[in-house]
């Protein structure tokens, strides 16, 4: 397997940078569904490249063509494909990649564990334009779920340790959740929103790169979803949002915060709120024993710096086994977090429904 | 699914607490394969409860009984499986945690998945017990990759804020890796490690309980393990960690501090090594792409706090439908670092070596 | 993989003929299924060697030990495992089959397959004994059916050429499906039966064994159970009915007598029977495109005489490279037949019953 | 899961008869395997509709574009895609078939599955349609095996009742195997095969069609491909077999024929050749215990007349519920069997090559 997750949907994505489609096919989905097409790919323009210095200026249409599981608007019951086309490809040589691998980027260890077949073109299976299909998997599951009740939203939480105003992990209502989305730059705090802007020109100006935190968030989830150990929503989640290329950690609730705690600080105590379960504080973040508690699930993951920067770097050629210089040179993102805000809701949002339906087959 | 990894390998957990037997099932081992049974008794002792301060009096023998899959010391290309029997168990009535679920724990999400038909008893299969049978099948792994030159080793990076000696992540060698786990508590740091001890104490006297850090790193690997997406490095051994009861976070190399830095900071430069290609530093953790690029694989793993601890707390009555106080009588450990520093040893090995046997399947 | 069933439910078996266990576990059936351990153990009977002229004399109590998964008599949520001890093993020395393969068993394949590593005690992972766990599983799987109105049931079809009355594929009543799995000689016409034992033991008096067909009814399916392609109803059964090692050929409704049909003999007109939309005939054996039509799911099993004969036989010393004489001592089956039809019945329920839990989560 | 075949290699299919297009995607294939377009190309025309009088006269170009997974004419280790498109589709009006199923059709079984929400033009994801990208990828792993010696083949073994010359299962050359596939109308006795295109007119012209059976070989295998119980040679073949519509029956070897025998019948003797192990006579078409024994491994399947005749048949409005009468407009195939001929042989060859990527992994 590589690009396959396999649950009771399985998502496969597939396609290069510059091969003459990226695309994915989602098997599983219940029939009956309506997939509003305007309302995904208005999800999936959050993820394309934007206008702000923060953003490459490559045109990429993100223009999903289905091939096939729709019927009328709605899905069918036969697997969903969907493919997104590659324009203005291979209009360069890269086989300059394959000999001296860029720092940070997957060239050398594709080269060592393809043989030297991979495909180097904007770096292959493993460029980020790869995670445009798991947005589409991804948003439609987001809207399957919205029609349920559960919603999933996602912020930048920081960048070049500035810090957006955080969700609140108990008391997270729709609006608070899903308002930086609805922005060109997903922030809740404005002025944070522009100090982090500003530090990403700075970066840029200095021919580098920033990296920075995105917290998600899920409410309206029915306690009981997830499974035990091997299949609990921390292990489900991690594994789509590690799907992310640049994505270095990934904590649950208060995270690496526990650490530092006791359990007396870290429980979070139960009472009722009426006749429904609730917790006083969320460190769990939703999560106990792998499976949701009803309170509202939040995570954070880690994005690093893009590893694309102007300025010369150290690398070796291949070829001659021996030191060399690297200069990178096209545009790219000077900061990939804003982008990968919407990557991130998508892998919750499959991570989510797919925990749902497996919920719904125990049901008698 | 639930308690299964499926991928070369399918390793199956199952048991509970209070049933007769927890156990594991490995398929897809290869057969030849030697297995030292003295040396996994030692490895599964390092999880076992000890008689430090720190750990919890129950006795768990822990002596595996091997069912099937071995022949005359060696796999046999069957399908192997191993038991532990729980003795002493059902000794007294654990009804009181259908009603009244334990904060922190998964009693009240069980209740909910389960429609009241779980195994409550001593935590039913959320047990912590269950890392056992996890440890069996990651002893194994241990062992035939140290065969192979790759070796598994972790320590506790903190508890309680006190930090050890972190791994050098880039001339780890394998007496720096392996030495804390020849330790009853294992640090590399035996100051900070009595200074850890004390804190624990500290906490235990308080009815309190402690979180901690776990650092994990694999030497030895290749160049080439992993896949792109949902099977990389990082996929994997998250997956697996997470199925650790009390994870909640996971990072790799750097971590969640790449979200404070720049390109220029973050990446790690490529020099020749003689004929090997290395990085000079190893931010990376020696994934890129989620593929090994043959430095040390690092990580890192949060553990919260027990949340058994004896202090009273604030839960409610399940059938009641009313706030109520739980106290929570018997002995646990203040603090569960120490004993899952081989668990996190197993998960890491079961993926490293599931990214093996795949990678040697793709060489023609 | 291997020994696994991986689709809604996870059946994984394990074990060889002459370790100290052979089992199975099976993860993800709904908890609160109560689970009747006494009809378990009946129909575990009917797979065990018997008295009658047909089986061998090995004494095997084929009682389940069930290790975790119950809790009160009732499916608990976690993997259910199951054990049964092999007992009287490795009396004597089976070296020699390391050497010199028994024609029709799997020794030499095994031998290539595992470099000599294989367990070749008594068949090791390819003994027909395996096939107990699969009743395991498949015999709670019909308990569950059972009590949704589904109905699994099987007899001998024909053994040495003599026919028993086929299953009436339109009307298949439940009593005339049960009926012959409640003889210890499963057949629906008695003198067809008498006649089948009495070749069997012509077979045996010449030191000779004979093959057999199986048919396998279910009935109060509800339309719409399986998917299409690749997890059809056919498919799903034909890799579950192929499990059962003897097995060399699977059929569904009129199965190979289509290939000698024209469209107007074989296709089934619909009609209406009050409001259920049923078909005249039912050569499709209930299946159209890999999905139930609410008729009787009909098919039959080719089972081999069974290969273990004690007349001499030629083989090859693999050591010595050259033609060799084997002679097959102690006593076997002379037809593996009768104690086949529980285990195909088993494969069905597993197949059907995980084909319901698909379709359950499909449901909106 | 359902149109996924999920062993080493992921094979996923998509589309339905008028959605935009049909597909696959590979994920799996190891770096650097030569695929040659135009060998693919004539393979897939075997399964094109042709000129003769027993196919449909529907134009299919079937000319599959390469989405990814291919660079510079190799395979690079991404996941392979491939599309064919549908033209000149939607061009009439299906909703008949969801008020009146046509038998034989999965019309009915559909529509209860899906709830009404199926695509029913063409038949959907349940038409002969989706076996081309089913040929797209065991049209791949049969090159792939061929550079590996090892040769997939197949013929129309029989067609109304009239048998062509059987492969021999002991000596079977490549030439054999590979010649009818060279043919329009794939028979090695060319009289017989026109025999049996004179029966395919006759039932035409009686607006009817007729079934038949295919029969398979692969030659060159090593000994030791197969896993035991649930992913032997039978069952992966079986499997993947019954993906093809019509398919009713699969049998290896001597199949159905060893019900009526006795052991010492069907036991096939070993004899060394040379150094070779090898078998006098192949009853078990080359699979002992589900693993190969380097013996041709031969197998059969059933297929059932088209159920598509133009003869009034007998059915019910759904809507109504009432009985009616149904024609089918339109042209079919009198006969699909020589057009499934090269489906078996792509079935055939996912499997093998599956559990060949599957004993690579296992060598130390």
């Amino acid at each position: 397997m590589s690009s396959i997750y396999h649950g009771q949907l399985t998502v496969s994505i597939f396609g290069q940078s510059h091969a003459p489609a990226i695309g994915v096919t989602v098997d599983g989905l219940p029939a009956g569904e309506a997939i509003d097409l305007e309302e995904l790919q208005a999800f999936l323009r959050r993820r394309a490249p934007g206008t702000g210095d923060w953003s490459t200026p490559r045109k990429e249409g993100d223009q999903p063509e289905f091939l096939s599981g729709l019927d009328q608007g709605h899905t069918c019951g036969a697997p969903l494909a969907a493919i997104i086309r590659n324009t203005n490809t291979r209009s360069k040589d890269y086989s300059n990649l394959r000999d001296i691998p860029r720092p940070g980027h997957a060239d050398f260890t594709a080269q060592v564990k393809y043989g030297g077949f991979q495909d180097v073109a904007g770096g292959g299976h493993f460029s980020g334009r790869l995670t445009a299909p798991l947005c589409i998997a991804g948003g439609i599951c987001k809207q399957i779920l919205a029609r349920q009740g559960i919603y999933v939203g996602a912020h930048i939480a920081a960048i070049g340790g500035i810090p957006d105003a955080p969700y609140d992990p108990v008391d997270l209502t729709q609006e608070a959740l899903l308002a930086p989305g609805e922005k060109l730059f997903p922030v809740t705090d404005e002025a944070a929103g522009e100090a982090m802007q500003a530090a990403i020109a700075a970066a840029k100006a200095d021919l580098d790169s920033l990296g920075g935190l995105i917290e998600c968030g899920v409410i309206g989830l029915p306690a009981g979803l997830g499974d035990p150990m091997l299949d609990g929503m921390e292990n489900r989640i991690a594994r789509l949002v590690f799907a992310i290329p640049a994505v270095k950690g990934v904590e649950f609730g208060a995270g690496f915060a526990v650490a530092n705690r006791r359990g007396s600080q870290n429980n979070d105590p139960f009472y009722m709120d009426g006749d429904r379960v609730k917790t006083r504080t969320n460190h769990a973040g939703g999560i106990l024993g792998g499976i949701t508690n009803g309170m509202p699930l939040v995570f954070r993951a880690a994005v690093k710096p893009t590893p694309s920067i102007a300025q010369p770097q150290d690398s070796v050629s291949l070829s001659r086994r021996e030191d060399t210089k690297l200069e990178i040179h096209g545009r790219h993102d000077p900061c990939i977090v804003p982008r990968a805000v919407p990557c991130v809701e998508a892998a919750a949002a499959i991570a989510v429904y797919d925990a749902l339906l497996e919920q719904r087959k125990r049901s008698v």
